[in-house]
């Protein structure tokens, strides 16, 4: 499977190894849907990816297959119209906006534009694998840093490393971080970039941004305005259920948004898309439909892991990570046989299992599963 | 316009300018559609961007209206029924399959890929611009060889220019050419890359491989098996009608693959494109439906330039570059005001217009008004 490979080989620190891996390893995902791509969701769980399991909403659904009616015409006027609309709710021009195909893109571009002999990335471990992969056919020094007993990025090891490097530092600060769930406090990232020498260009990832209702948590958006060297990704991907549609954003100050644009592939946001992104920021009800689903689904498994003594993060996102006892391998794999695909492992924190929060009956089951995974002694 | 802003950037020499130039230039676009980014096309005919007028297959818009119950998952298993499905029809295995976000993704990672200090970009003048622009933040020397009297690739000054540079050179040998919709001749492209050194990486792009009727022509895809530098670039953009999805994949030696998919975008191939593209490759109707309308458009369109005595290229694709007398630019603008949008200009092809070809009833408006023209003496 492309993703799961892409995702193994960015978590590899052998990288001579993942030179040799295929890009697409095939075989080991089921067949899914009919001849047309489509439709039914096997009976298998998929409590893997932190996908939003309600699905598009109905008006991005809808907007989308009217959507289709334009789809041998490339989307230049929508992609406009989505540009102005989410710079208008951030109350920015829309210079200061960047599209992704997925907000991977971004991360990509940012990474390119930072790119040099003399660079340097400076990011957590564990922590959303796709930068550090996108390094490296580059010219590229890598330092990561370990997370904080409180599984917070360690923001002043972060500082004291870009301190000893004379040049170009991209610090990528993922909050919440995948794939711990955890939140690195607000006013310390802040109280960073706002000292930081330009040289520094940091990418704050806010994939899961919508999902936190933490009262010290705010957005780095703010940053875009004042200075040159943020970039807030944010995607469509997580809770606006858009994960197969590849959409993202980002917020700049203009001249960086144009030195990142010059990395981007042309016309990377599809037609269909920018219609679903359109509608579900206009749906009113979205946000708080798949955050009441995803607190319902955290409880259900909270209450389980309490029961059976297993200790779990704090989770801030749709997802969160919590212990098990024995080889996570064999825990996964156990899962899976029993019809749930969990998350995988994120070394170097090989004691605890991601899981995607799915829908509330979903976790029922996966709460089932468990306890009898207890009753077994496998947990 | 995101599209067009980009296209005038990647035409102009002048680097300089290009770097103050907003990636996104606003206003000059008519309002698009309803609010959710649908539906009716304005009255406006648009020949100016090479799309498949006749629109997604009915068999396509069904499966990609399916797919919409799955956009919220990670399309990794159609991905990888897509890649097995291309690799199947030429014969080769899916490890010689690279997809992208539009074939101009690919295009992006071949120049990332060859992108060095030591490294030469030699392509066409004029030809597709993207490939220029992509190499515009790397260091890259560019050469830039003017079309032959035939308006072929002049591929025996760009092999001399090859062989005066020792380092890695990418040749970029757009077949049809874009703009000019003419052909280079196979048997000569096929000499030079069986005699070639490995430090040259061919991108073979045949975006409209699919309109060609030609005898003599055919894919260079076949060196995919033999030669690990060559890349032969496909789309589901044109006569696939599905610009708007943004898909496009390319066949290289496994090797070569991997190297491109280094700088391939995550996830960089959305849902319903490879369930429409799935269903379009299963249609056997619509290559020929769209050959023989835009045929049929093609006649209606040469007849009149014929009795108006304004000469054209000879026309391989579903567009066609003909002579326009006095000022393109003053051509183009009037054309505007009449409704009609027709191509941009390509340097040094000041003389000429390029003209993507609508449906048979759009030709027949567009002939209508060029009469028209004639008429006042405009053209």
């Amino acid at each position: 499977m492309h993703r799961r490979a892409f995702l193994r080989i960015g978590s590899l620190a052998a990288l001579g190894a993942a030179s040799r891996l295929p890009a697409y390893a095939h075989g080991s995902a089921p067949a899914t849907s009919d001849a047309a791509g489509a439709a039914t969701e096997s009976a298998e769980l998929w409590l893997n990816w932190n996908e939003n399991p309600l699905g598009l909403s109905a008006a991005a659904r809808d907007a989308a297959l009217r959507a289709m009616n334009r789809a041998h015409r490339y989307p230049d006027a929508e992609r406009d119209r989505l540009v102005a609309t989410l710079a208008a709710r951030q109350g920015l021009g829309p210079e200061h906006v960047v599209l992704g195909c997925g907000s991977t893109e971004i991360l990509q571009m940012i990474v390119q534009a930072g790119a040099g002999p003399d660079g340097l990335l400076v990011l957590a471990e564990p922590t959303f694998e796709a930068v550090g992969r996108y390094r490296r056919p580059h010219d590229y020094r890598v330092e990561r840093v370990p997370l904080t007993p409180e599984f917070a990025h360690d923001l002043g090891r972060m500082r004291e490393i870009t301190r000893r490097h004379p040049g170009p530092v991209v610090v990528y600060v993922c909050n919440p971080n995948n794939p711990t769930a955890t939140l690195t406090p607000s006013s310390a990232l802040d109280a960073w970039i706002a000292e930081a020498p330009e040289r520094l260009l940091f990418a704050v990832d806010e994939a899961y941004f919508e999902y936190v209702r933490a009262p010290g948590y705010r957005s780095a958006a703010h940053w875009a305005r004042e200075r040159p060297n943020v970039v807030v990704t944010r995607t469509f991907s997580k809770i606006y259920a858009m994960a197969g549609l590849r959409l993202g954003y980002a917020f700049a100050h203009p001249e960086t948004a144009r030195r990142l644009n010059a990395f981007m592939a042309m016309d990377n946001a599809n037609g269909p898309a920018i219609a679903a992104a359109l509608a579900s920021l206009a749906d009113d009800g979205l946000l708080a439909r798949s955050r009441a689903a995803n607190e319902a689904a955290r409880r259900i498994v909270t209450a389980c892991l309490d029961e059976l003594d297993l200790a779990y993060l704090p989770s801030h996102t749709n997802f969160l990570m919590h212990r098990v006892t024995g080889e996570l391998e064999t825990y996964i794999r156990r899962m899976r046989e029993h019809g749930i695909r969990v998350g995988r492992p994120f070394p170097p924190l090989l004691g605890y299992n991601r899981l995607s929060l799915g829908r509330p009956e979903e976790m029922e089951r996966f709460t089932a599963t468990l306890r009898e995974f207890r009753h077994r002694g496998w947990v």
